[in-house]
């Protein structure tokens, strides 16, 4: 799958997982919504869902190292059907909404009745992916 | 969600997001299909789908560096339904099939056409999660 089929379907995707890098090292993981802003780069926000903090483990840790990893997957039991994307870079955080950051409330109708922040923009340099239909990524 | 809980979920999930560290300390993700052995321990396996190589990035990563997290999650437009599980551990490669690892067989039958290996033993030491409908976790 080259970059930009990559994208396309990354995009499509309503929901996706993201990798951070915890101090000690380790990885950690958190599924998140996004919205597309130009090609490459996701913004995404800390929504007003039961938490025990909005300074979140993703946000400290971004702050400490910025590099991030997303995957995008789909799953069935027909594995013809198999499909997953992925990206790597960078995640910056933003205490205000970035420019473009009401395609979030735009994508997600839930949004709007929320209280959003901090923002992330996550720009990927490297995307690829594989699907079962397709040749060997 | 307690750990048991997390578990549960877990293990009913048919496939999950798997998180390694690159040499560079950045995350690598892609997804996985795994079975249970015991408590807090899964079995994956490479399979004969293709791909560059069988000596993959994520076999490379573990035996430089066997912390792993990993993530199954739920979504979909109705956000009161929405659920993660994640748990944080080890992984050790096999070159042999492990005791145990007939369980992926069994679960997934397009495993019985396939040569698989090398496989997985994730052992994780801490299992959380979060489910829309629940107290915050």
């Amino acid at each position: 799958m080259n970059p930009n089929q990559a994208w396309d379907r990354l995009i499509s995707s309503p929901a996706a997982v993201l990798a951070t890098i915890e101090p000690d090292g380790s990885p950690h993981l958190v599924p998140f919504v996004f919205a597309p802003l130009d090609f490459g780069v996701l913004v995404s926000a800390v929504d007003a869902k039961p938490k025990r903090s909005r300074e979140l483990r993703r946000l400290a840790n971004i702050r400490r190292e910025p590099r991030v990893a997303v995957l995008a997957h789909h799953y069935e039991d027909d594995w013809e059907r198999l499909w997953w994307v992925r990206g790597s870079g960078t995640a910056e955080i933003h205490e205000d909404p970035p420019p473009g950051a009401e395609a979030l409330t735009a994508r997600y109708p839930a949004y709007r009745s929320q209280g959003l922040g901090p923002w992330m923009v996550i720009r990927l340099s490297h995307l690829t992916g594989w699907d079962a239909t397709g040749p060997p990524s």
